[in-house]
């Protein structure tokens, strides 16, 4: 992984942390992957870290890479500063796409609280677009200025055609930022046929993050394990909107074809080492092998087998090569 | 996050790569953090990379600091080597918990396949032993040593009363590792009375990791929703034996005191501001406060409400202060 | 379970099916249970048997007694033949609570589509309301009509404080019943200050029922482990609002007190079976202790363990009686 | 539902208890459904009520049909009493299989505890076999005879490659029975090559049952969302072993072709109405139609989608001959 921190504007304390998974020959079905922008709540009066680096490793453990914005707040939270600054964020990370190993059409933006506002409003009047928000406990209306840092345009009357698909979620005896708000921009996007999915959990208290121990700072109320399927939920849609990392490789058949006759990398390997050529041709390609006495010699295993679970040492490359050698021996 | 990757042995291609999680005056039920360090699978001929990252983000998700070991593999297999690779990791984890934030009594080691029996090692055999193991579809019997690259020792026979914990899953129908890795392990960890879980799924195929999408190489036989729930299992496992992060302090009240005889941080915003004193106060700790108008000064929130909502701006050491000092307004 | 169907109204094909669990010594935390009425969907033209009885079984598993009324459809559906019918059952069943078994502050109503509509007006304009209501993929507006056996009044503008809580679920892109029937009538709970919980998911068929397999009718459309979570997520809120069955009982102490002065079911049996005065005792009160050398002898299990264990057998004033007559004997 | 009470033994109080499903036309993937026998477990001094019912009701939710078997117990418990009554209720089941609507191939035995010897009894000793078993913290060895009421043969011994699939639960500190009669069951089937899964659990009560609040006797150690998930995994399982129920038919497609040369039951219902032959078609097959004002006649939907969301009005025979007449209709 790698996680650096990149300062986007010094004055405003603006920064921008990444979270890039590894690739690997391994993972043969990612060749990119999509990312979540994390926007954390705080009234713009603060970023909180508990809707920041813990909301990032979710989404990163679910194979997408993940960064997070802080933005302008406190005395540089005057709008449309905030704004600007997801924009920067967002077209950063488009550009750097390539580099970064990101399926530029697949990064969802998810807010929390003030940061759901910046969320919805980079989905909706935005210079740039995600392509999904996710937004958690979020301000929509105008009205709810009067608890933040800054006076912010309402955006419930901003939805339209252009308007990327959304998830939200809050609890509904939210006491800071109340449910109507959520009401409010749901009414939007059902009345633009921008897709949706929206959870409304019963109870629960504002800022619960993804109710878990350990983002609760200590408070009980924070901890719900009904609601926090909040995240899980957002898997599946996410799935859903942008599709899951591809899983249509045929299983690998482990019937090895005695009767065969030719030999290749569906005999089992004990077979192949029995054969003088076969084994010179896989000492050859796989030096391991020379270790004939304690090695996979005396399974039913194929070669193709064995390289799916040791793709590191046997590459695809690799294996087609030894087939087609393995090919003109003769039986 | 800090994430970086140290050379435990040059020689042997050994290495240790961290997954640290920030700390923050917002997690303030987070002192130190417990730790899982990772050994991947590959019979002793590679460090497959599906159970190294993946595995250790998922803890890392969950609030747990994490650590990916590629110990002595192929030419360097030969036993020890790769056990004293586990045990050096262990002990500079340990050496440097202070220093990474890792409650150095919580640490559990996590292996598959290969990496499952040099886990086992590690907790029976080890100079050093981790404080619980979890082991994924384990190398446990000697007779296995025939598919790795090195002869290993048999762990069904070692396990006595100081073993840890250890929470167990396979799957029925494994065709590489048998499951009668498992049930032996499991027989002497019971016959030895050490506490233990096990789950043996079905179905599935040797190599599954987290049996989601982005572990599978591509291939759905390494998908499964059924038998990814091991993942999910062994975190409430972890919490049993382990403790969960605190979760006691008291759920804030909001009710706000109208008639208490004196001043204090459980009276609404706005009623202190409406008092010359109290606003005085509040301003010279908060300066965000002088903005009167937009902001918090309209809701019933109370100050202690707004610093949990805001802990970065409003750390408990300021509400003390600010308590003590709105105590000292007369009313 | 006693299942019986009752006619309500002949000349309508009205019936009430009940679905009444067994009472038991055994169940000593159920003394009454809570209960739903299930109002199937079928546009007012019929009532679906795939939202009738399974669904009364998914409660029923919970615990909850379930009834289903077949309400006047089809050319019986007049407006307000429905709601009359609805009423009358949920009177029927708060009358006969005390033989039935039932809570009667604790009758939720669940319907589907139609169905929904029909616990919807039960629960706003009903002559008799239920304790809570879930809704379906729920009709509510007043042009739904046009898809309706009945021309019904709409529901959203009928909401008041006297409008129980509301568990509400449905798909976005229902094209039978929109969302938008769903939206509404959340709007209208949360400016009534009606407590409510609601789900509505990214996709789905309308009439999906449990999204299982077994109510699916065989369409792949009906099946959906995610959208299916409704019903889980209803058994949890029912929970919070007509609390859990008490669990708050001691749990058994099996440590046995060797050293007490006093004879008591506290004490191991085996102990207790080797002085000749509480042996008599015991086999008095329960004569399968003479079997000695077959029984529970050998254990170091107390009579109160067993009692949990077996409470058919040693009923709790069983238990009482024997400790006082235990107590007794000179040790 | 069709629940009574039969007596198999009189003398011995054995009685079977039957929940069977309604069928319908609706459920058109469902001709038989599989079948759960219950034996509910009691140290084979009772057969307790916390294991027999919610237990039926469980697998009755999901589908199945159910039986609880009230075996001989207390002093009728005398070995091979209960298994003979086990045999016999099984012989019935499959007798009656045909008239109660059960595929006589799909039937899985479930027993608790000493329910559970007995169910691997059956499935090992029984003169006729289940096809399948599902073990819930279960008696097996001989030597736990000792708290039973009845000596009883170790089953570890019993198992060969005619033994069914089984699926095995319990706790590791089960401190009645020990979780070593399972280990050893585990052991016998891995060696005789017998499908099973396995989930033995950190920490629980025995006889905990769903270890649901409802079967909890009150008992807060009864409860645990952990431990109750044997049940959602004994369902995944048991569809891996009996396969699911058919849900293969197309989704309908509410497209409707309007160019279509020819009339139908793709058509939308408005579009069949306008037509005059059509519409007297329609009505004259589904008279609701005639109540043209208030029907589905404004929207976009087919009668083959109305159809499947109202299958209790429209038949598929309906629907065939429906098509039929309007296909000979001339555009």
């Amino acid at each position: 992984m790698k996680s650096e921190t990149m300062i986007l504007n010094n004055k405003n304390n603006v920064t921008l942390t990444t979270y890039l998974l590894d690739s690997s020959n391994e993972f043969g079905n990612i060749t990119t992957r999509p990312a979540v922008l994390v926007l954390p709540g705080g009234g713009y009066m603060m970023c909180s870290d508990r809707e920041a680096e813990p909301i990032a490793m979710s989404y990163a453990a679910e194979g997408y890479n993940a960064f997070v914005l802080r933005y302008s707040v406190a005395e540089h939270a005057q709008w449309p500063n905030p704004l600007e600054d997801a924009e920067a964020a967002l077209e950063l990370i488009r550009l750097k796409g390539s580099e970064w190993g990101i399926d530029t059409e697949k990064i969802a933006v998810i807010g929390f609280s003030a940061g759901g506002h910046l969320a919805a409003a980079l989905s909706t009047i935005g210079r740039v677009k995600p392509n999904a928000m996710i937004l958690g406990y979020p301000c929509i209306l105008e009205e709810i200025s009067n608890i933040l840092a800054t006076r912010v345009p309402g955006l419930d009357d901003k939805v339209d055609s252009e308007t990327p698909p959304a998830f939200l979620f809050t609890t509904r005896d939210d006491n800071v930022v109340p449910a109507r708000n959520t009401i409010r921009f749901l009414d939007a996007l059902d009345k633009a046929d921008v897709p949706y999915e929206a959870h409304i959990f019963y109870s629960g208290m504002h800022g619960m993050s993804l109710a878990k121990s350990h983002t609760s700072s200590g408070y009980r109320g924070n901890v719900s394990t009904n609601n926090g399927k909040w995240f899980e939920q957002s898997m599946t849609w996410l799935k859903q909107v942008f599709g899951d990392f591809k899983t249509d490789s045929i299983d690998i058949d482990m019937k090895v074809e005695n009767d065969s006759l030719i030999y290749g990398i569906d005999n089992a390997i004990k077979e192949l080492l029995n054969n003088s050529a076969c084994r010179e041709i896989l000492v050859s390609k796989i030096p391991v092998f020379a270790n004939g006495e304690l090695m996979i010699s005396k399974l039913n295993i194929s070669l193709r087998k064995m390289s799916q679970y040791a793709k590191g040492v046997v590459t695809p490359e690799l294996l087609d090569e030894i087939e087609a050698e393995l090919n003109k021996v003769r039986r």
